[in-house]
């Protein structure tokens, strides 16, 4: 195989409750992207669309994430990279997680698969720390592992992926607004009330314990966040309202996707997926700001081999 | 059935991680109590065994959770309650909630039980308040639904039962010294760092992800506590020797048992909590401090009937 033709994954991360720990796969939300085969030794990007970034290999996140790769797998083939970007960078969908994790995917498979999907995470957060400042790994890891990614801890590295209840739909919507993940930052707080604390225990607890029992209800009342959502929401224009009219229409919770300024929802079932995308559509339509909507599965794999 | 004998058992609150929102059924150490209709309206503590508590019904919390229940459920048959307490007060092992749980129970039998085990949890909660001024439910809660109960949050109340793993074990010492929940409560902080809630997050849902996939492994790398622990082990005489030891000798993880000074551990299979139990006995041996130690399966169904 000289050649692989991926779909790299979106996904959601923290999910109201499971900020900076857990993140979900997208299905109909991605980028493409072609890896191949060279005779000169690294990585060249050689090709973007759909995005304005940096060509340089190790000023882009696919390239970085690919050289972390190559630093522990010594070979003297080198690969090319071209990168269809259909997430748009800054939405909160794990744009550059789509493009560390499909470089570290395609490069592993055309090396014959010296790594596991799990080994590749620790590669791929490289290309996240060189788009964020932080090796984050709430995008990668449901990008390489599909389902839900929980990460339990960063040191050790230690992730469990969980199977998404089969009925789970995703509907997300994506203001087209910038909002920087530095300003996304500095509005948390270094403290917090430790009963605050608690109640985002519990949620967490119950999300993860609604996933594996299939507890649509225990899913939505568990996806709620007292902590990071009342500061971030202020930097969304119509927060409050997407999430009522989520809620009104049936969806088991909303909340940001990322650091925003997308807003996710989850629901059982397509046709409450797609009745939220509607309602929520309607809200930003009123308000006259140009919006982009989708509504998903889980995708339980993670990237996708599309030839 | 004018007559219920019950085996009403102790439980771990907290759980390292589980702070404040998660409690486990313990099998081999629990109170007795015996409760009997009689024609005299309202409940009577008509004796206590193994501890100095109170008998006036409304100073009792066995007295004023039965209370709470009555309050719900009109009938001219009164209660008489025997308690033969083994679980000591004030051990960090559940004793109020054994008390308070128990009486519900036993009451809700002899009426022909007009509550399921979780109706009954908020008549139990108020023995806690009674017990030490908060209606926590992570005792009572898993001593009447056994095996692990998860409190997702109190407003409103959301309480999920959680099966345990096969093999898994407890191992319990209580030193003999006297911590005050007062003193328990004002080690603690009313603001932590975010850093550490997202740490906590991280390992109750491994916990939980654990629970439900049977990996021992990841409970034990999930038994962490940043948060509370520190603070309050310094109330406990020996406790990162005796930790150390129960680590040393294959536990899984350990911790402090409800606000202390009891100290658990869980360990895979009863030969490593049985191991665990000598090497810590030993720490307390070597220390000349008298204590107490347990060995018991986790209590699938919570209070049993004996007769």
């Amino acid at each position: 195989m000289d050649e692989i033709k991926l779909f790299a994954p979106a996904t959601i991360a923290n999910l109201s409750c499971g900020f900076d720990v857990l993140g979900v796969c997208l299905d109909h939300i991605g980028d493409e992207m072609i890896i191949r085969k060279s005779r000169t030794k690294g990585i060249r990007i050689i090709e973007i669309t759909g995005a304005d970034l940096p060509m340089d290999t190790k000023q882009n996140v696919a390239g970085v994430a690919g050289l972390a790769l190559l630093d522990q797998f010594h070979t003297e083939i080198g690969f090319e990279i071209r990168i269809h970007k259909k997430i748009k960078a800054g939405s909160g969908l794990g744009s550059s997680a789509a493009s560390a994790a499909g470089a570290v995917f395609g490069i592993n498979e055309l090396l014959g698969r010296p790594f596991s999907s799990a080994d590749l995470i620790p590669f791929a957060m490289e290309g996240e720390r060189l788009a964020s400042g932080t090796a984050h790994a709430d995008n990668v890891a449901p990008a390489l592992l599909g389902g839900f990614a929980l990460i339990r801890s960063y040191a050790p590295l230690d992730i469990i992926k969980i199977n998404a209840p089969q009925a789970l739909f995703a509907t997300v919507i994506h203001p087209q607004i910038e909002v920087r993940t530095a300003d996304a930052r500095s509005v948390l707080r270094e403290n917090i009330p430790l009963g605050k604390a608690v109640i985002q225990c519990g949620n967490i607890a119950g999300l993860i314990s609604g996933l594996y029992t299939e507890d649509y209800g225990l899913i939505g009342r568990s996806l709620h966040d007292e902590i990071v959502e009342p500061l971030r929401s202020i930097l969304i224009p119509g927060f409050e309202k997407l999430k009522m009219a989520a809620l009104d229409n049936g969806a088991l919770g909303s909340g940001i996707s990322g650091s925003g300024p997308s807003v996710f929802a989850l629901s059982k079932g397509i046709e409450t997926a797609k009745n939220v995308a509607v309602a929520i559509s309607n809200i930003y339509t009123e308000m006259q700001l140009p919006f982009e909507v989708h509504v998903s599965g889980i995708n339980p794999a993670g990237i996708k081999i599309i030839s």
